[in-house]
């Protein structure tokens, strides 16, 4: 893994791809799949993503105030919405799944090593968590890997139907 | 434009287009480009995006509580950029551009006519927008042009790089 500079994140996150968020609690690594973020600041990034009470993270995000988005490439689809399709109040979802939790440097939290950009985040805002789920995350600290060229990320349709990025054009723009 | 019923809303934000977002405010119409925004619940819709102060939209935002969130397929790309790249302080953009506003039902600014779905919204929650310029929408109505079919969305990955919605993957799961 390689170190990304924290202004580049927003290109990672900004596009909407499905994305794994892990957290670690009472000595357990979770993962669960999340489509609902956006980014809310270019540097330091935040993000704003919605983990409702329902979702087993919820507690050990709520308790611990760290966690990692792991962004898949296509590659992974089938893990990815397996992790959505159980729960890791029975499930080793690492081990069920062969994915390999690997240690970050600023957060509790695991590294997904298989995912191509892992973001290390901690919580830095839970004014709408009650409300809404929604909680506000700074990336601490990016990485990406180097030995996946062009990742194609998965955009969920609903129900388990994925768009897979396409052609990329390019047009002057001003816009960051 | 036909109905879209209000369940199915999240289907075309969760895959994280980059959308355009219309306002009237003092007798003028303006668009802008959006990529910060996010589901929030299914149904009603709610949906939270981020509108800064520094917007030229903001104003229209603020006062009104009112905006249509367009989603534009790839034949738009150029115009998405373009009014990205210029503001409405000095530019009626429909006209430069050459987009029909075209009237809603339940709120003053315009669907727009080429985009393949859009969508009628309200502001519910102000309680972000100090902060972080995050305005949580209610989507009133929603429609879709039954003449795109398959429309592909834009994913932007910053200063006018865009992937181009690719091959379309199903999976067997739970998440709606």
């Amino acid at each position: 893994m390689k170190n990304l500079s924290l202004s580049k994140v927003y290109q990672l996150l900004e596009p909407g791809p499905v994305v794994l968020l892990t957290t670690a609690y009472e000595g357990h690594a979770n993962i669960m799949t999340l489509s609902w973020h956006m980014m809310v600041e270019f540097e330091p990034p935040l993000i704003a993503c919605l983990v409702s009470n329902r979702n087993h993270s919820y507690a050990a995000l709520w308790a611990t105030k760290e966690c990692v988005i792991a962004i898949p490439a296509v590659k992974l689809a089938r893990q990815v919405v397996e992790i959505g399709n159980c729960s890791g109040r029975n499930v080793d979802k690492f081990e069920r799944f062969g994915l390999t939790p690997a240690p970050a440097a600023r957060v509790a939290p695991p590294l997904v090593a298989e995912c191509f950009a892992n973001l290390e985040c901690k919580v830095a805002d839970t004014g709408f968590v009650n409300k809404y789920g929604i909680f506000i995350l700074e990336v601490l600290k990016a990485w990406t890997d180097p030995a996946q060229k062009n990742p194609q990320t998965l955009h969920h349709h609903g129900y388990g139907k994925f768009v897979v990025d396409g052609e990329i054009i390019k047009l002057k723009s001003k816009m960051r």
